[in-house]
């Protein structure tokens, strides 16, 4: 087989995971990441050293439900074999939800239009789910907290609700829709945006909690929202409510 | 203070617990079990050896989001500390939902009229919820397993379903309900019964699934409850799609 793009195909895989017991997504060295163990998944089925893309860098302890990865491989395996063989390989908390073929020039990260995250709040102590679910023990109203959360509509500098000494400059993104669904045990809260920034949503849900809890109201999360400063906005919540939901291409 | 039974308060408890890391509910030497886990805690809170009575024993894996637990004790400890208390010192698998004082007569075990168990089957491989939904590789329609069911209701020997080297000699018992929700994930199986023998909710579930899979038909599932030999059942379904649902008195 040859070694140019022609001879290569183009695999995008649909990704479920735990976060509970991985350092996050992005591989590092010494540190169990859903990438790597992807990667070193690959490797054994294809026989290939491989190189994925994820849509999404989630942090430590933080799931997916529906990731995306994106790779480039020479491999003749049938389609269904990249989804049942590394479901077979894979650690049981990663799981391989589809496996397709696309375009050679499909990237999972550069062509992702929007990514769409959920926070579940549990509205009770649990044991069973704990893993899955925040349960802040604090007094709040959601009603408040959905009334700010429409400020993040629209394009906007998301600078306040950012880790401010990470890697990124330009906070600049576009949130397409926020959603609130409510039962007897928890609330969630879904955002979708064309990016997102390190710890966005966990601050982003610790600030609306300043606002469920009345400590300020939805005009002082406006206010928050357009000052761009990281320390006018509510703690980061913890990973474990929070999920990759979604990306959409 | 006395030691009269006039002295001392029974306390009801609802108990929601993730099985994995339990080696069952029941109290065992040098095992972590969910009752040895209360009562450890509740030693602690009130200073008095304390043994607690609950209403269903769960084995190893089986989770439960409406154990009751019922207990006396001298302790003039206020209600809700009883609940806040005990929550603060279990650890996380075992939550308190609910405490309630009762007359001293009550016992969780001999007063409950009849119990609720739920076991989910997934429809797809999981990785999140993996530890609280059993997902079976095989293919299977739910509609015949839904119309086998119906011949549990009423008064019936259930020894084909029950562990038969087990401590039980008499499995007669009453089905009052049996109940199916589906959704695009998964499969909700409830049933409610006067008592429940060792194993019972997980073989019905493994023979309800040979009916589903076409080995045996409806009729012949009500063959396999009336033949009282378990060698006749389907297999033991695991543990960790199981929950004590709740308990009604």
């Amino acid at each position: 087989m040859g070694n140019s793009e022609n001879d290569s195909r183009m695999i995008k895989l649909t990704v479920e995971y735990d976060g509970t017991e991985f350092s996050g997504w992005q591989i590092q060295p010494n540190r169990r990441t859903v990438q790597g163990e992807i990667e070193n998944s690959l490797k054994t089925l294809t026989q290939e050293k491989v190189r994925v893309v994820g849509s999404g860098r989630t942090d430590a302890g933080v799931h997916a439900l529906g990731q995306v990865v994106s790779f480039r491989c020479r491999s003749g395996l049938p389609l269904p074999t990249f989804e049942k063989g590394l479901n077979g390989l894979l650690p049981e908390d990663i799981r391989i939800v589809r496996a397709e073929e696309l375009g050679s020039s499909f990237n999972a990260r550069r062509d992702a239009v929007s990514r769409t995250y959920r926070y579940l709040l549990s509205k009770r102590p649990r044991a069973v789910d704990r893993q899955y679910v925040w349960y802040p023990r604090m007094t709040f109203s959601v009603g408040p907290m959905e009334q700010a959360s429409k400020y993040l509509l629209g394009a906007h500098d998301f600078a306040a609700f950012c880790k401010s000494n990470g890697e990124d400059k330009d906070f600049t993104s576009r949130v397409f829709s926020v959603d609130w669904n409510e039962d007897d045990d928890e609330i969630c809260f879904e955002i979708t945006a064309m990016r997102f920034f390190h710890n966005m949503v966990r601050v982003i849900v610790g600030t609306l909690l300043e606002v469920g809890r009345g400590r300020t109201t939805p005009e002082g999360f406006r206010e928050i929202l357009e000052s761009r400063d990281r320390r006018q906005a509510g703690p980061t919540v913890p990973p474990h409510g929070l999920y990759l939901a979604r990306v959409d291409f």
